[in-house]
Protein backbone atom coordinates (compact mmCIF):
# COMPACT_ATOMS: atom_id res chain seq x y z
CA UNK A 1 0.00 0.00 0.00
CA UNK A 2 1.56 3.24 -0.74
CA UNK A 3 1.83 5.73 2.43
CA UNK A 4 -1.19 7.92 3.31
CA UNK A 5 -0.94 11.25 5.39
CA UNK A 6 -3.99 12.85 6.95
CA UNK A 7 -4.26 16.26 6.50
CA UNK A 8 -6.11 17.47 9.39
CA UNK A 9 -7.63 20.76 11.35
CA UNK A 10 -10.55 22.17 12.14
CA UNK A 11 -13.32 23.05 9.51
CA UNK A 12 -12.24 26.09 7.52
CA UNK A 13 -9.04 25.72 8.24
CA UNK A 14 -7.68 25.90 4.53
CA UNK A 15 -7.05 21.95 4.28
CA UNK A 16 -8.59 22.02 1.09
CA UNK A 17 -6.27 24.49 -0.11
CA UNK A 18 -3.23 22.76 1.75
CA UNK A 19 -4.35 19.94 0.43
CA UNK A 20 -4.10 21.29 -3.47
CA UNK A 21 -1.09 23.00 -2.99
CA UNK A 22 0.19 19.29 -1.74
CA UNK A 23 -1.39 17.70 -5.15
CA UNK A 24 0.76 20.05 -7.25
CA UNK A 25 3.97 20.02 -5.55
CA UNK A 26 4.00 16.32 -5.56
CA UNK A 27 3.23 16.14 -8.88
CA UNK A 28 6.00 18.59 -10.02
CA UNK A 29 8.20 16.08 -8.39
CA UNK A 30 7.17 13.00 -10.98
CA UNK A 31 4.99 11.48 -8.12
CA UNK A 32 1.99 9.72 -8.83
CA UNK A 33 -0.60 10.94 -6.56
CA UNK A 34 -3.89 10.20 -5.03
CA UNK A 35 -6.19 12.40 -3.34
CA UNK A 36 -8.91 10.30 -0.35
CA UNK A 37 -11.61 12.45 1.00
CA UNK A 38 -13.87 11.43 3.95
CA UNK A 39 -17.33 12.58 4.04
CA UNK A 40 -18.90 11.93 7.43
CA UNK A 41 -22.37 13.46 6.56
CA UNK A 42 -23.86 10.97 4.64
CA UNK A 43 -24.45 11.11 1.17
CA UNK A 44 -22.85 12.89 -1.41
CA UNK A 45 -23.55 14.95 -4.66
CA UNK A 46 -20.57 13.71 -7.30
CA UNK A 47 -22.81 13.22 -10.67
CA UNK A 48 -23.91 15.73 -12.92
CA UNK A 49 -27.86 15.30 -12.78
CA UNK A 50 -29.13 14.57 -16.05
CA UNK A 51 -25.86 12.69 -17.09
CA UNK A 52 -26.69 8.78 -18.24
CA UNK A 53 -24.38 7.77 -15.29
CA UNK A 54 -26.94 9.98 -12.87
CA UNK A 55 -29.53 8.33 -14.17
CA UNK A 56 -28.51 4.65 -13.67
CA UNK A 57 -27.72 5.97 -10.01
CA UNK A 58 -30.92 6.79 -9.76
CA UNK A 59 -32.26 4.05 -11.25
CA UNK A 60 -31.31 2.21 -8.48
CA UNK A 61 -28.04 0.58 -9.70
CA UNK A 62 -25.70 -0.46 -7.08
CA UNK A 63 -22.61 0.85 -8.62
CA UNK A 64 -21.98 2.97 -11.52
CA UNK A 65 -19.19 3.02 -13.75
CA UNK A 66 -18.22 4.82 -16.59
CA UNK A 67 -14.65 4.40 -18.56
CA UNK A 68 -13.13 6.43 -21.48
CA UNK A 69 -9.45 6.21 -23.05
CA UNK A 70 -8.61 8.94 -20.70
CA UNK A 71 -10.48 8.41 -17.41
CA UNK A 72 -12.68 6.15 -15.67
CA UNK A 73 -14.74 6.42 -12.39
CA UNK A 74 -16.69 4.00 -9.74
CA UNK A 75 -19.64 5.10 -7.47
CA UNK A 76 -20.23 2.55 -5.38
CA UNK A 77 -23.52 2.12 -2.82
CA UNK A 78 -22.32 0.90 0.66
CA UNK A 79 -23.97 -0.09 3.91
CA UNK A 80 -21.26 1.56 6.57
CA UNK A 81 -18.08 3.20 5.92
CA UNK A 82 -15.25 1.99 4.37
CA UNK A 83 -12.01 1.46 5.97
CA UNK A 84 -8.94 3.93 4.78
CA UNK A 85 -6.91 0.64 4.35
CA UNK A 86 -9.09 -1.12 2.25
CA UNK A 87 -10.26 1.93 0.13
CA UNK A 88 -5.90 2.33 -0.47
CA UNK A 89 -5.52 -1.21 -0.90
CA UNK A 90 -8.55 -1.67 -3.61
CA UNK A 91 -8.07 1.77 -5.51
CA UNK A 92 -5.05 3.30 -4.67
CA UNK A 93 -2.04 0.91 -4.87
CA UNK A 94 -0.67 2.74 -8.22
CA UNK A 95 -0.24 6.12 -6.65
CA UNK A 96 3.26 6.78 -4.97
CA UNK A 97 0.80 8.88 -2.32
CA UNK A 98 -2.20 9.45 -0.77
CA UNK A 99 -3.14 12.42 0.92
CA UNK A 100 -6.92 11.74 2.85
CA UNK A 101 -8.49 14.80 3.85
CA UNK A 102 -11.37 14.56 6.51
CA UNK A 103 -9.47 11.27 8.34
CA UNK A 104 -8.88 12.76 11.95
CA UNK A 105 -9.80 9.44 13.62
CA UNK A 106 -6.88 8.11 11.77
CA UNK A 107 -3.97 6.71 13.21
CA UNK A 108 -1.83 7.43 10.31
CA UNK A 109 0.98 9.67 10.19
CA UNK A 110 -0.85 13.43 9.60
CA UNK A 111 0.00 17.17 8.97
CA UNK A 112 -2.06 19.65 11.24
CA UNK A 113 -3.31 22.59 9.59
CA UNK A 114 -3.54 24.70 13.47
CA UNK A 115 -3.95 28.29 14.16
CA UNK A 116 -3.01 27.88 17.45
CA UNK A 117 -1.02 25.30 19.94
CA UNK A 118 -4.35 24.32 21.68
CA UNK A 119 -5.44 23.42 17.85
CA UNK A 120 -1.74 21.09 17.55
CA UNK A 121 -3.18 19.47 20.74
CA UNK A 122 -6.69 18.68 19.67
CA UNK A 123 -5.65 17.06 16.05
CA UNK A 124 -2.04 15.34 17.06
CA UNK A 125 -4.02 12.06 18.87
CA UNK A 126 -0.98 10.36 19.50
CA UNK A 127 0.12 10.28 15.95
CA UNK A 128 3.21 11.02 14.40
CA UNK A 129 2.77 14.78 13.37
CA UNK A 130 5.19 15.19 9.75
CA UNK A 131 4.39 19.03 9.88
CA UNK A 132 2.53 21.55 11.32
CA UNK A 133 1.10 24.14 8.92
CA UNK A 134 -0.84 28.07 9.56
CA UNK A 135 -3.93 28.83 8.35
CA UNK A 136 -2.01 31.59 6.50
CA UNK A 137 0.51 28.98 5.02
CA UNK A 138 2.73 30.15 1.92
CA UNK A 139 4.21 28.50 -1.17
CA UNK A 140 7.75 27.81 0.84
CA UNK A 141 5.97 25.86 3.82
CA UNK A 142 4.11 23.55 1.05
CA UNK A 143 7.74 23.08 -0.53
CA UNK A 144 9.24 22.23 3.19
CA UNK A 145 6.79 20.11 4.02
CA UNK A 146 7.41 18.01 0.53
CA UNK A 147 10.57 18.04 1.06
CA UNK A 148 9.82 16.43 4.78
CA UNK A 149 7.77 14.17 3.06
CA UNK A 150 9.68 12.83 0.75
CA UNK A 151 12.41 12.17 3.15
CA UNK A 152 10.52 10.34 4.99
CA UNK A 153 9.42 8.46 2.51
CA UNK A 154 13.22 7.76 1.03
CA UNK A 155 14.04 6.19 4.79
CA UNK A 156 10.55 4.24 4.20
CA UNK A 157 12.13 3.07 1.32
CA UNK A 158 15.45 2.29 2.97
CA UNK A 159 14.02 0.82 6.12
CA UNK A 160 11.81 -1.32 4.05
CA UNK A 161 8.68 -0.79 5.91
CA UNK A 162 5.23 1.51 6.55
CA UNK A 163 5.02 4.90 8.53
CA UNK A 164 3.37 3.52 11.32
CA UNK A 165 6.65 1.14 13.27
CA UNK B 1 -17.60 -12.30 -12.35
CA UNK B 2 -21.13 -11.24 -13.07
CA UNK B 3 -23.12 -11.73 -16.11
CA UNK B 4 -22.70 -8.87 -18.38
CA UNK B 5 -25.21 -8.23 -21.02
CA UNK B 6 -24.73 -4.92 -23.46
CA UNK B 7 -27.31 -2.66 -24.67
CA UNK B 8 -26.89 -1.46 -28.33
CA UNK B 9 -28.82 0.16 -30.97
CA UNK B 10 -28.26 3.29 -32.56
CA UNK B 11 -27.29 6.52 -31.08
CA UNK B 12 -31.13 8.15 -29.62
CA UNK B 13 -31.93 4.73 -29.82
CA UNK B 14 -33.77 5.05 -26.26
CA UNK B 15 -30.96 2.46 -25.09
CA UNK B 16 -30.31 4.94 -21.93
CA UNK B 17 -34.30 4.22 -21.07
CA UNK B 18 -33.80 0.96 -21.68
CA UNK B 19 -31.09 0.73 -19.14
CA UNK B 20 -32.81 2.45 -16.74
CA UNK B 21 -35.97 0.51 -17.17
CA UNK B 22 -33.83 -2.65 -16.96
CA UNK B 23 -32.22 -1.39 -13.30
CA UNK B 24 -35.22 -0.63 -12.25
CA UNK B 25 -37.12 -4.21 -13.12
CA UNK B 26 -33.92 -6.04 -12.00
CA UNK B 27 -33.66 -4.38 -8.52
CA UNK B 28 -37.36 -4.85 -7.99
CA UNK B 29 -36.60 -8.57 -8.61
CA UNK B 30 -33.80 -8.23 -5.23
CA UNK B 31 -30.77 -8.00 -7.56
CA UNK B 32 -27.72 -6.27 -6.73
CA UNK B 33 -27.30 -4.75 -10.60
CA UNK B 34 -24.31 -2.65 -11.63
CA UNK B 35 -24.56 0.01 -14.44
CA UNK B 36 -21.54 0.59 -16.85
CA UNK B 37 -21.25 3.04 -19.53
CA UNK B 38 -18.53 3.00 -22.15
CA UNK B 39 -17.61 7.04 -22.89
CA UNK B 40 -15.59 6.92 -26.38
CA UNK B 41 -15.13 11.05 -26.71
CA UNK B 42 -12.27 11.11 -24.63
CA UNK B 43 -13.26 12.89 -21.15
CA UNK B 44 -16.07 13.40 -19.20
CA UNK B 45 -17.40 15.23 -16.53
CA UNK B 46 -18.25 13.52 -13.66
CA UNK B 47 -17.33 15.43 -10.56
CA UNK B 48 -19.30 18.87 -10.11
CA UNK B 49 -17.24 21.94 -10.27
CA UNK B 50 -15.73 23.60 -7.05
CA UNK B 51 -16.73 20.46 -4.38
CA UNK B 52 -13.34 19.71 -2.73
CA UNK B 53 -12.93 15.74 -5.49
CA UNK B 54 -13.22 18.48 -8.40
CA UNK B 55 -10.64 20.43 -6.93
CA UNK B 56 -7.94 17.53 -5.63
CA UNK B 57 -8.64 15.94 -9.57
CA UNK B 58 -8.23 20.08 -11.49
CA UNK B 59 -4.85 19.96 -8.84
CA UNK B 60 -3.50 16.81 -10.62
CA UNK B 61 -4.27 14.05 -8.37
CA UNK B 62 -3.90 11.15 -10.19
CA UNK B 63 -6.65 8.81 -8.28
CA UNK B 64 -9.19 10.91 -6.35
CA UNK B 65 -12.44 8.98 -4.18
CA UNK B 66 -14.23 10.07 -1.96
CA UNK B 67 -16.02 7.95 1.04
CA UNK B 68 -19.10 8.13 3.17
CA UNK B 69 -21.18 5.74 5.16
CA UNK B 70 -23.44 5.22 2.57
CA UNK B 71 -21.56 5.37 -0.91
CA UNK B 72 -18.03 5.91 -1.94
CA UNK B 73 -16.95 6.95 -5.57
CA UNK B 74 -13.72 6.67 -7.10
CA UNK B 75 -12.33 9.09 -10.49
CA UNK B 76 -8.84 7.16 -11.96
CA UNK B 77 -7.22 9.07 -14.49
CA UNK B 78 -5.57 6.22 -17.12
CA UNK B 79 -3.66 5.89 -20.19
CA UNK B 80 -5.86 4.18 -22.90
CA UNK B 81 -8.99 2.36 -22.01
CA UNK B 82 -9.67 -0.26 -19.41
CA UNK B 83 -10.95 -3.60 -20.64
CA UNK B 84 -14.84 -4.51 -19.58
CA UNK B 85 -13.72 -7.53 -18.21
CA UNK B 86 -11.23 -6.06 -16.02
CA UNK B 87 -13.56 -3.23 -15.12
CA UNK B 88 -16.11 -5.78 -14.15
CA UNK B 89 -13.25 -8.08 -12.36
CA UNK B 90 -12.33 -4.75 -10.22
CA UNK B 91 -15.76 -2.96 -9.60
CA UNK B 92 -18.36 -5.34 -10.04
CA UNK B 93 -17.91 -9.05 -7.89
CA UNK B 94 -20.80 -7.71 -6.02
CA UNK B 95 -23.14 -7.28 -8.64
CA UNK B 96 -25.44 -10.11 -9.73
CA UNK B 97 -25.53 -8.72 -13.10
CA UNK B 98 -24.02 -5.82 -15.01
CA UNK B 99 -25.94 -3.73 -17.54
CA UNK B 100 -23.13 -2.00 -20.08
CA UNK B 101 -23.99 0.63 -22.13
CA UNK B 102 -22.29 1.64 -25.30
CA UNK B 103 -19.91 -1.37 -25.91
CA UNK B 104 -20.68 -2.20 -29.08
CA UNK B 105 -17.88 -4.10 -30.06
CA UNK B 106 -17.72 -5.98 -27.11
CA UNK B 107 -18.78 -9.99 -27.90
CA UNK B 108 -21.07 -10.37 -24.41
CA UNK B 109 -24.69 -11.29 -25.01
CA UNK B 110 -26.57 -8.53 -25.90
CA UNK B 111 -29.67 -6.93 -26.23
CA UNK B 112 -30.69 -4.55 -29.67
CA UNK B 113 -32.47 -1.63 -29.51
CA UNK B 114 -33.42 -1.63 -33.09
CA UNK B 115 -36.08 0.17 -35.71
CA UNK B 116 -35.54 -2.39 -38.47
CA UNK B 117 -34.23 -5.76 -39.46
CA UNK B 118 -31.36 -3.71 -41.03
CA UNK B 119 -30.61 -2.30 -37.76
CA UNK B 120 -30.36 -6.06 -36.17
CA UNK B 121 -28.36 -6.97 -38.37
CA UNK B 122 -25.73 -4.20 -37.95
CA UNK B 123 -25.72 -4.24 -33.97
CA UNK B 124 -25.71 -8.21 -33.89
CA UNK B 125 -22.08 -8.94 -34.94
CA UNK B 126 -21.79 -12.12 -34.01
CA UNK B 127 -22.57 -12.15 -30.72
CA UNK B 128 -25.73 -14.04 -28.68
CA UNK B 129 -28.75 -11.77 -29.12
CA UNK B 130 -30.91 -11.85 -25.74
CA UNK B 131 -33.81 -9.84 -26.77
CA UNK B 132 -34.66 -6.85 -29.72
CA UNK B 133 -36.21 -4.45 -28.39
CA UNK B 134 -38.45 -1.71 -30.69
CA UNK B 135 -37.28 2.01 -29.87
CA UNK B 136 -40.74 3.02 -28.45
CA UNK B 137 -40.35 -0.28 -25.78
CA UNK B 138 -43.40 -0.56 -23.28
CA UNK B 139 -43.15 -1.73 -19.63
CA UNK B 140 -44.36 -5.65 -21.16
CA UNK B 141 -41.41 -5.57 -23.14
CA UNK B 142 -39.26 -4.82 -20.42
CA UNK B 143 -40.82 -7.63 -17.99
CA UNK B 144 -40.44 -10.19 -21.07
CA UNK B 145 -36.69 -9.28 -21.57
CA UNK B 146 -35.87 -9.28 -17.95
CA UNK B 147 -38.06 -13.06 -17.94
CA UNK B 148 -35.53 -14.07 -20.64
CA UNK B 149 -32.12 -12.71 -18.88
CA UNK B 150 -32.88 -14.19 -15.52
CA UNK B 151 -34.04 -17.57 -17.13
CA UNK B 152 -30.45 -16.99 -18.95
CA UNK B 153 -28.82 -16.61 -15.35
CA UNK B 154 -30.40 -19.77 -13.95
CA UNK B 155 -29.39 -21.74 -16.82
CA UNK B 156 -25.77 -20.15 -16.00
CA UNK B 157 -25.88 -20.91 -12.84
CA UNK B 158 -26.73 -24.79 -13.27
CA UNK B 159 -24.82 -25.10 -15.76
CA UNK B 160 -22.03 -23.69 -13.36
CA UNK B 161 -20.75 -21.68 -16.32
CA UNK B 162 -20.92 -17.74 -18.02
CA UNK B 163 -22.98 -16.63 -20.81
CA UNK B 164 -20.15 -17.12 -23.27
CA UNK B 165 -19.54 -20.83 -24.27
Amino acid sequence: MPPVICIVGKSKSNKTMLMEALIKELKARGLKVGALKYHKHGDFEIDIEGKDTWKYAKAGADTVAISSPVKYAVIKKVKGEIDIDEICDKYFMDSDIVLADGYTQSDKPRIIVAESSEDIEIFRRGCEVLAVVRTGFGLDDVGGIVNRVLGDLNNFKMRGKGFDP
